[in-house]
């Protein structure tokens, strides 16, 4: 974690506020524990089809949802050393308009990402992650447009990669990288911890972490890959060295 | 080319001698180039499909297409700075029997590959490419176990890159990595001119090096990336940062 | 068609008054002369694209057409044993407002459905299918969704069958279930025939339903099995039996 | 070309002013000089996404990209033998509203195309290409439909050809046609050539063509092929000969 | 059937001796009545696993099966109108040793196919179909070796069609071409009677027939398409017209 | 498991004397405990490729890896209820001759499986597995054909079942069947501790079992499920009720 190296910008488009830490916390923690600048994109709380827990609650009311939601997230986010946004478009179903649209646009402007982490592209369980994964494509597209607000400078050619859906199979997901977070994992697991709303997930990606850390070793990794998170890029990658 | 770098190994499974030259070329070459040992397994001469332009000269025989093409397949080799092993198994169709089967494990433990390289899984122009392809996937099998020869030492997940075939497509070819051969073009360039079995394919190569530096570009390379060779893993890859 | 069971509830999202007919007539019929509650959304008549039959006739009008359509819907849903309820929501192309889109979620909920029947994900012949399927996927998370309408009872996962479409290769459908309707056919039968509008089908979907048969038989179904439909799963099947 | 031949009707369905000549420039201009009725519809002129060469120049506005993509595309029409329609919906993103739709529902049966070209399914560098992907489909269904405008005469089942997108194989593109358009080439250069916003292509989609003309060679055209474009088809063909 | 044209070669490498019959009777015909060489190479008599007719009666033996279905076999090929040769390699499974493989090269340089007819590439009821799938490419590939029997005379890129395996969506047969035989249907079906040992499929093979004639027509085939016999291409088609 | 039912028949084709144990425990041992007769075909000891514990100990030998694993083998066999008949046809890379295929033929025959379990079709990892599965379609296929050993009796179209691998998405294996196997854990468990040779193996496939678990609750399973083994069908199901 000591190497010299030119800080990036990691961006990821999600469409609750719960993903970023189950699917891709050990990512986000990883790049921000190396100094990169990582903005999570939150589209929705999750208010209304990821809350089973506070609803469950008696005299539960939107705005209370939210904002523990909010709350929990932000911690998380601490926990993780990055930061979150959130959008609040609603979810169940997640709908994004225009003005959201530019919004993200604006955002991914300024933030010039070297990576955008999204969900699948086709989830039957959860439509709302097809909705974020094409809002990254389309934001990224439109950000890469010299004449969308031609006084701003378009981004380049970011890397998107997927994380891990719940049921990878049936969601057509692939990995193609298998990323070594086992430095970090405390980070994740303290991350999980505070997301109290879906506090029985936290054994669930423990596991999983580990599960897809020996999948890691039987391609290749040292030994001391213990914790790992399965991605798969959309793009082809661009290299010097034949890996 | 200058940096400090612990040698890799590279090891090529190829079904005719040319293909290392116009499928890999730069690939071997960029890798020789920065102090790896890279060597290639060539199962056939390519003396029945892939001499046209020897079997239209008057008189030629078996015996002489065969030294032609080793001759210029060990020119080309020179050219890239590369090893080439002949393994004379016949083409069109390419065979291998358990014992030239053996020897390629014998030349994979003694190699100890940090990648492979190999054709594609089904091509329907090609069965032979199917036969390497194959036969690169069950030697590195049969090389991991320890209770073959349990005097020599198993090797390690080795990746697996597929290198482009003639009409990617129609494979089921989807290359995840745009390599930069830029640097060492002219050592391909050189390794194609000596194959002049074949003269007239090189240019349809260097263009297509062309369009896959184009699309490297698109993909995010820098502008200096001119000429790129595609690839497709077969086994996801292990990393420690988010690319 | 006596054993003691438990009343299921059914629900079929269809783009087009005629498709629950000829698509899943069979399997409707079946799970009504068990004891099931079904249903049927019906999101148009069809009455643009689909009613060729009444248009060719002089004079005619949309209201009519659509008069026509319900009423033969109506005929065959009666001889089916199924209830059937008109969304209106125009066709050619169909589309689903919020307003409408949480109309079918309150049906859901109401209707609490054990299996959900819609169209394939993908047909490029008729994108009202991609449309009645996507809404099928997406009314269904809705419904789940604790926080919607939280005065309600979400309802669980209920599994999702696409029926067969008209040329099912090109629409990537592939059959995992094929499902004995022989002890109802003659209801299906009776509910083609009073859809005039598209009377030449009969025989089609009779001999389609004989040829599902066969392959039925093919795959182990006794020989009484002589029409059947076919179906294909979004998601897993749950079982405590090896089948 | 100077075989007798009922006229046909070809339609294009594009995203960008641009793309018709890049990318089924030959295809177009072999239909005009037979005689065909030729008619490109260009959702966009590309003014804010593929205009960056326009944009780089000092002071530039949208009005005067658009007025000079206008005037490139209706010249290399021109050159191509074409016409052109411009619908000026917008691009990155491209949105096409009810009103729109039914403007080129309108135009299809106008034109009665016997075959209908535009982008592939799902392209992940540009949603653009599905927008316009998806329109084809869509206002081809909506213009076959009786009770659409019933006092005009729908089409009929027009074959749908999606041309090369750039990076075909991340597209999921397979051809099955490979059109030999040597005979009209210098065309498709010329209008390549007035395309001088992005000039640099030339050669890019020369040296295309070119590999597309081996790879039809390889498949058994004959040797004057020089220059093809690839197509994939959506729909089977009907024929009449086992070709 | 009387325009002028170049005679054709058309040869089928079939699994078992009925399969040319069920699966592409009317193709064939279809060419012998237009004048084209038809040549069926027949791999086995499908005597163990496809005579279930002839091993239920008394006594059979091995011999006689064969005997039948050779005659069988015979008279159905006089009633297209083509040649049939009988390699009687065995079934179940069928299995083609070298000796057999060079003689079917010899018949693919002697024959000089514009068309190869085979089977799918994967079914997994009936394993003997990939065999003679693979065995139709490897042949190809061979007879396309200048350095093969280098007296002979290579043939060119053949384009190879799979016809429909009987259950197409579980082999991932998407058919491409949907040929209309319907002028040559009743040679068909007196080919399928003379197929005692397996009479009950004629119906079965009558309907699929039409559903491919209704699907043609639904593709654009003229109202007199009838009988249509479905094939998937493996190659892409070269053509100068945009169809 | 008290409910009375017919006894079935089940047999599982596998690669290597673990596989049956670690993938298809739970699955076993459940039919098992209904009073089914389970068959485990094990093809080889997995003595080379899959003992590494036993080759790290100083002076083993061939014989007595293969008696630990068959000792092993037949201890978890007994754990789960089942027979277990190995094959000895060694492995890295397993082969199996025609006498070894009849053998297995004849034990078909004699088991007349209702359910056939076995390996996916494509494991790039274990080119044993990809042998095993064509093994067991090509010796169910023969065991069907009615002119095989004519004195004998054919068996039906019995269901294949593939069951997990290790990196199921590498392999292209999609779970169509989520089995609860709660009741019987224990005796997995049991099972998989008596398999000394790979006991670090416990905890990973416990955890396995565990999120396909939760994936079964998320599929509509009852709470009570906790343990659950993934698996896909070859063909389809055929059915008589809406599930």
């Amino acid at each position: 974690m000591t190497e010299s190296r030119t800080p990036r910008s990691i961006v990821a488009v999600t469409a609750h506020s719960g993903d970023f830490v189950w699917r891709a916390g050990g990512a986000l923690a990883l790049s921000a524990a190396r100094g990169d600048a990582v903005r999570v994109i939150c589209l929705s709380f999750g208010e209304r089809g990821e809350s089973q827990g506070l609803w469950s609650r008696p005299g539960m009311d939107m705005e209370t949802v939210k904002r523990v939601r909010r709350e929990e997230a932000e911690a998380a986010a601490a926990a993780l050393g990055v930061r979150v946004d959130f959008y609040d478009l609603g979810d169940y179903p997640l709908t994004v308009a225009d003005g959201d649209r530019d919004r993200i646009v604006a955002a991914l402007r300024e933030a010039r990402p070297d990576v955008l982490l999204t969900h699948v592209a086709n989830d039957p369980y959860n439509l709302d992650h097809d909705t974020a994964h094409a809002t990254a494509l389309r934001t990224r597209m439109i950000a890469q447009a010299m004449g969308h607000d031609p006084a701003g400078t378009p981004i380049g050619a970011t890397q998107v990669l997927m994380f891990e859906p719940h049921q990878p199979e049936v969601c057509g997901f692939t990995p193609n990288l298998l990323l070594d977070v086992t430095p970090v994992f405390d980070r994740k697991r303290k991350a999980m911890e505070v997301m109290s709303a879906q506090g029985h997930l936290i054994e669930y990606y423990t596991e999983l972490g580990r599960r897809r850390g020996v999948q890691a070793r039987r391609n290749g990794a040292p030994a001391g890959v213990v914790q790992a998170e399965a991605f798969q890029r959309v793009f082809p990658v661009v290299g010097d060295e034949l890996i």
